[in-house]
């Protein structure tokens, strides 16, 4: 029976049997401390002789845990016997058990899985298992049925450009950018509220610390809505379990990276703002004329809102027709659209949709576009379709403005950039 | 404010709003009968004039709830006023409100958007909905990390036949045909225990009723194991979650196609059974000599399983090795691996890999491999990887043969084949 890291402080006077990483060998003269890596933390464990195996190796101890404040959960083990399971190379290519901070990120993700062992760089994927399980948890909970929609389309609903193409047998197919077709199909049948989190892809150039070409996109679509606002006020509500549960059950994650989630309830103070407000107070804010909304606005936006609202947030609605897709949903100008900006970065897009066929038939030329140039798309509208709209939260972005990491690439495990595609 | 279908019955004597989808109008005289369809059920309206829309219209009603027993949920609405939120065109390529037996496979996928509507086949991914979400929280539960991995990948560990190719900017690059790769090395960092629930690739041409080109695979991996009787008794427990929650929850899915999930406690009856001796089991069931374990002795398995154990379901272990991938852990000259069939068909494989550098290095010529031609994989393992071992659930499959579907591809919502890319 193994006992886990987590569990040594209740063992205390007995003998248990402790596995896993040997994550550092501290020598002090005939006594030699040893300490153990599981997945719930750190074992010390007291040797008498010299050991002789490497730092990663897998080892399994039998001992005595003896109480010491000094180790970690007031516990030390005293080792009786022992067994190493697998034999780690001397040669790690990136130290695993120092801090992380002084490699840069290529250091880091070439060598992916060596960098994803120190535990503060784990702490990122446990803290994104957790958001990926309250987002999961919350949207079953409110009726949501959860969809797997295929990646492979035969074509671009939003548009030849930005799209991989994969050889499928004889013909040539796409990786889907998002699934923004097969959600509003999947609302019209009735099913009305759904939500997908699956891989999405994105065949764009730029290599910045924004952007991913393959990404975790969270998305959400639901039926018989007015417009943005209940779009928005929906996902202040999702916001709000997921920081709820993250400031409940994530507090190593969040210690690692000495970082905090904003307090719940102030996701009712985020303000909704207007696409030309905003540029005009970015423009306060940085003596700037601004023509589109550039990173440096979004966090000058998320700088105003932090002063003058007390959260650092803000949504943007009000967006100029030609800056949405033509499935938006227009209103007057300008369409029923809205960004969230987080500390800083775009993590959502969303909106109504277009519903009534006639209105999605007089819409395609103004796009440049024609109804047999759509495929399938038209046909979820020929035949009746409410009133609905959505949106999607990147999760990687999501990660990494919560812990605050410098660049997205950090909050994917094997991210995939113009020249990286491996490990 | 508005009311749903499976609410109508508190509601009576009550002025309420409800909206759907026009499912059937049936015309009385001057009495005209309209069930609407929402997310929750049907809802029977009455008009005292003649109606002018079109069958999967949107309509929204406002009117008196009067107590009925032939209505479902006992109850009707009297009309008051409507609104047609969207008009259908009245030329439905199929009929939604009729029993879709009658339907073949191709025009049910080739119309898929709106045979999605049909109440029956939408229960399909309302089911699946649900298997999702239980997956998901008894993982959770059992301390599992989800991840989320790559499905761009530069090299086949399972070799390059049966691989989508990529056009990856300059270079090619490959569709994942499983996260294996990444789920031993999620385990190799420390977090010991994973899953993922993510599209899974097969280019593989053949065309039958248990294959899908692209499929949803739930993988589980997980450290510290002993053997494959380890990895077997975890998915008996996943099953018996799975199988108690849609006992309780789902009896509407169940119910539209006269399905029944297994006794989760007869999970424990399963018999694990040789691979030798399941062949032998096939000759004596089939009265055919067998060479390879067929879908008819899957078939046969199960019915032995039936009849002798009491539940339609056998694990197979003791593969031989060339049966299975190079990274199988060997035993004598078979595998700690296994199989599951479930009423009849294989819905799992898994396995304890190889942990041991010094193993893996030694198997690779066996299998006419080296290890520079399998790219980073081997540095899991050079650098201590204790010792571990997965399997993997294909979600259409599980929900294919709970539901007792004739094809896998109805229980995708947009199946891929050789031939089928829309919509």
């Amino acid at each position: 029976m193994r006992t886990l890291a987590v569990d040594l402080g209740t063992k205390i006077g007995q003998t248990v049997t402790v596995s896993g990483w040997v994550h550092r060998i501290r020598e002090l003269g005939k006594i030699n401390f040893v300490i153990v890596r599981d997945r719930t933390g750190m074992i010390q464990t007291v040797f008498d002789d010299k050991v002789e195996f490497t730092n990663e190796s897998i080892i399994r101890i039998e001992g005595l845990v003896v109480a010491n404040d000094k180790a970690p959960s007031g516990a030390e083990i005293q080792v009786k016997s022992f067994q190493i399971l697998a034999v780690a190379a001397p040669d790690l290519p990136i130290p695993v058990n120092q801090e992380p901070d002084r490699l840069n990120i290529d250091a880091i993700l070439d060598n992916r899985i060596i960098s994803l062992r120190n535990p503060k760089i784990r702490a990122i994927f446990e803290l994104q298992s957790a958001i990926l399980r309250y987002f999961s948890e919350f949207m079953h909970s409110q009726g949501f049925f959860e969809m797997k929609t295929s990646k492979l389309i035969g074509s671009g609903t939003e548009g030849g450009t930005g799209l991989f193409t994969v050889e499928y047998f004889d013909t040539k197919v796409f990786l889907a950018q998002s699934p923004q077709f097969y959600k509003q199909a999947m609302v019209s049948t009735g099913l009305e509220r759904v939500f997908e989190i699956s891989h999405a892809y994105r065949a764009e150039k730029h290599d910045t610390p924004r952007h991913l070409n393959e990404y975790v996109s969270f998305d959400v679509e639901m039926a018989f809505i007015e417009d943005e606002v209940d779009l928005m006020n929906f996902e202040r509500e999702i916001l709000k379990y997921v920081f709820t549960q993250i400031e409940k059950n994530n507090k190593a994650q969040l210690l690692a990276w000495d970082a905090t989630v904003p307090v719940s309830e102030d996701m009712d103070k985020i303000p909704v703002i207007d696409h030309d407000e905003a540029k005009e107070i970015i423009t306060k804010e940085t003596g700037k004329k601004v023509f589109e909304i550039s990173p440096e606005g979004e966090r000058a936006l998320c700088d105003w809102a932090l002063r003058e609202h007390g959260v650092e947030a803000c949504f943007i609605n009000g967006w100029p027709r030609k800056k949405r897709p033509f499935y938006t949903f227009p209103k007057d100008q300008k369409t029923m659209s809205f960004d969230l900006i987080f500390r800083g970065l775009e993590i959502t897009t969303g909106g109504r949709r277009i519903n009534e066929y006639p209105m999605l038939i007089e819409t395609l030329p103004k796009f440049g576009l024609t109804e047999e140039g759509l495929g399938d798309y038209p046909t979820i509208f020929k035949y009746g379709c409410p009133p609905h709209g959505g949106f999607a939260i990147g999760v990687e972005r999501l990660t990494q403005k919560i812990l605050g990491l410098s660049n997205v690439k950090e909050a994917s495990p094997f991210p995939r950039d113009r020249k990286r595609v491996r490990p």
